[in-house]
């Protein structure tokens, strides 16, 4: 049996006021509630089937709790935690329901900290009866989406004290492709771009500025249309006082984007179109070095980062 | 003093059902409610100052009351009511407040008996104080509006039984400038499209097919930014069993579009982006012939119109 | 050993003046020429890697020859082949370099007659220097490129006399799963929407109103990025008197599309945006019924066609 | 007589290197190459009737010679000439013809020393054949348009060692409009956006950071459709090594930009849209002071300024 991981699944975020987070992800962003507790709220984006592609959870401060990925079948589950084992690697079971909407899963840690976990199945609850589209293939109505509601999860970005030892740890054990990857001219690799679906960005590792950091997460991005969707969801930004980092092209990857940050946990998310599918079974990755794109402190193709502070937790 | 109609203000609509074409205008479109009074609502675009451009009165049954248009200057209402006198024509003087929000002005039938007013001053109410936007130069924040919310009036279409002599008193009595017209293949003068402002088109008005039909609004056009935004509109009016009346581009004008209509009333509204502006002070009329435009048959240039419903009256 | 097609490599169309038909898919749509030889000529979309997704070769009539499918890794072709040997269909090599820039390949026969192709690998030449982009990860530089050239071949759709099953075999053979399907109210399978990749649909197999019809292509897809990017392409195609068969959305699949048709050979081509990717592993087919969709003569959501002239070879 | 300008109408830049100089703005903007002679090219935008909005002459340096308006009528050329005679300003005359395609015009200096153009008329050439546009309205067939094209001329904007006395004349003795104004902390006027059309900004006059300063152009914007649009220039303006100077959308005038540098003469041009029209006949116009636009410190509302080099002629 190959195990595979079909793709990244959830990103599970803590927050010191988690009223003041919903009130971001939810009602500035447009991200939908499907599900609170006690201390969460689980959140989807509006062509989202699955139960939640973020959660937010009350803390004592802002940070990443867990990465969640959805094996290619629910049995994978049990083999990669049969794999793990024999590789002396701790895994921890999670029952089916414990985190609301998902069915059975275990977490363990990657190297370096950040908590990794694989669940094969998902609820896929409706929308509220008058908020499903009368499309058999669209989840909620756009009447009343959010103006600027972003789509789906596209990728998560998180910083490594060891960025390479991060990456090639998940593309050897997880089986993720590089798509992409950035050298610094010291031979340092400052970022690796991983695709846990095999065609498509899912998950970047980047090299930390200093060994001692904690993982963080750099930012969670969901895809938006166009340029244009980048531009009108900036406005509403600026209009709420919500902290914006930059809006441009990466080089890498070429997507579009438009940075933001929950006023409260700092918690970045990004704003994404553009890039490209990898269908080629012969894709190799782009190998990419210091200067290669023309404005190379930011690694930016088209306008750029203004302020990327890095969250320390 | 040479008397000038400034711009298109506003159109006033009768529906047999308010609450129902408030449902339509406000909820669906995205019209904003300035004013409602007994029998009537004011709306305007998210992108408008002034009080309304467009009223909606219960009534009877569907028709059009008036079409507003505002005047250079004030005192340019009280002499277009001398100069119609002069010609003999009728004219209602309306006091100052009594169409909510708007100074005195006058109103007269232009041939074949489209109601007109002349109006010189408008009310500039605030938004909301929450949904005012924080630049000095937009009128509401967009993170509350309507996803498809249009930004400002654009223009007008109205059936004639005579449309040539219609847009040709137009022309000659208020000062409307020809942007473009079409003749059919007899040399009948199907439509007439008019610049009031100077600069772009205000009012279109068209033929008839038969010199018995009340003269009626063909549509009231609202602006957006791009074609994606139509396609973004039509969305909205399938998901809510909105009739849709075509998607595409005009030949004349080269505005792209949408239509649809209000499913109480009839009453049709366009969604409108493209054209362009003459701002060349020596631009002579555009003059189309039958057949100039390849889709010769309902003259547009890309996509067309499914199901034009002559609304009778 | 899974054998696995890993996506739609070209088609490979036949045309009864090859200078005229390469004027409509490289002088007017944009595809890049990338070699030539007697008959034929081999083109490739901007954003395209490899040698070709389209050939046009010059024949008495216009028909289409074969749709070459690329597998996931090389040894797959001659897996495939066994396979079909031990299922009793005929299967023809076609060496190394034959087709020009792809390697050894197998072609046979689908139900009802349709050619396929199935090869793993394709050489991948860089384009002129001159028009190499500066990102490593882009193909041509966007400076030369013809205002509406489309970036990828996305899909592929086929008429076929009897297609249900030639959609089953493609399912059961060649492993390709069901995105979507259509059933028309007497339960006649009328669309199938199958994807090779597993992510998107790469063809979709359309029942033809005649069981005597002889397999057609409806149409070859290529991908633009917006549908503001649709209208400028049908913008060009009306510059230059090439028919155009309609501008919408279609209910299935959500892509917004315009088609049209090289004037010489009729093949269609499809510009298209829009769609959605199922990375979830637990995907259900979307299962369509007759009027599930508004408009449910052409099912279309926005839009429509207005002339969907069936080729007959 | 009410003497009025009409709008901008063209540009003339001087370059110390022309070939170069029609490299950047033919070849890779994609304005169209109208005429030329000994030392000069005349440029049009691809939806421009008029001869040029732009020309480029061959000096010893970069700077610009003259700002060209055209009046609402022919009489007004020799009308201002007369007002500009009883105030004792020196006004050269310039024969029809001497410009190419330009009717006879005056020259004069407006305060700190640009020097302004009036003229009443000026040649429409048809495009070439087989380049117009089969819509009546649309100069250019956009087949064979750069893919970057802007459509029209929209603004220029200039920096004046006394901004606020440049501006004021402009509106005094020309009858320029002030649509927005923008004032620093100290009171300093830092740009005054002025309407010579009296619907949108013809033409902003900037302060420079030193009284010593020679008047110099900041920026020539043509106008684009979407953000998007900028997107796609910005790209080509990398691919071809051409400075940009930023992307993002303005606080003042609500317009998207894209800013870039011709490499020879350093002459800037920005990529335009958005914005809005001002048909209100009673627009008052809008005051910013310092830090009412959140970045304050280039005054814009998303992205901004990355380096703004002022050009020393």
């Amino acid at each position: 049996m190959q195990l595979e991981v079909a793709r990244l699944g959830h990103v599970a975020l803590e927050t010191s006021d988690l009223e003041s987070s919903i009130e971001f992800f939810h009602g500035t962003v447009g991200l939908e509630i499907v599900d609170r507790d006690d201390d969460s709220v689980y959140l989807r984006a509006v062509d989202e089937y699955d139960h939640h592609s973020l959660s937010l959870t009350e803390a004592e401060r802002s940070r990443i709790d867990h990465i969640g990925w959805q094996t290619e079948a629910p049995k994978h589950v049990a083999a990669f935690a049969d794999r793990f084992a024999d590789r002396g690697i701790d895994v921890t079971w999670i029952d089916d329901g414990v985190e609301p909407g998902q069915g059975e899963a275990i977490r363990f840690e990657v190297p370096n900290g950040h908590q990794f976990e694989l669940y094969g199945e998902m609820e896929k609850p409706d929308p509220p009866v008058e908020r499903r589209s009368k499309l058999k293939n669209r989840v909620y109505d756009p009447s009343d989406n959010n103006p600027i509601a972003p789509h789906r999860i596209d990728h998560l970005q998180i910083w490594d004290p060891d960025g390479f030892e991060c990456a090639e740890w998940i593309r050897e054990e997880l089986g993720f492709q590089v798509q992409e990857y950035y050298d610094e001219a010291d031979g340092t690799r400052w970022g690796t771009f991983l695709s846990a679906c095999g065609v498509k960005i899912d998950l970047a590792v980047v090299q930390s500025s200093s060994a001692d950091d904690e993982p963080a997460v750099h930012h969670v991005a969901y895809g938006v249309d166009t340029p244009n969707d980048l531009f009108a969801a900036h406005n509403v930004m600026n209009e709420n006082d919500v902290p914006v980092d930059g809006i441009g092209q990466h080089g890498i990857s070429r997507g579009e984007f438009m940075y933001a940050r929950d006023p409260t946990s700092s918690h970045r998310i990004e704003f994404n179109t553009g890039s490209y599918l990898t269908l080629d079974p012969h894709w190799e990755p782009v190998a990419w070095e210091e200067n290669d794109i023309s404005d190379g402190d930011d690694h930016q193709w088209i306008g750029g980062i203004d302020n990327l502070e890095r969250v320390y937790y």
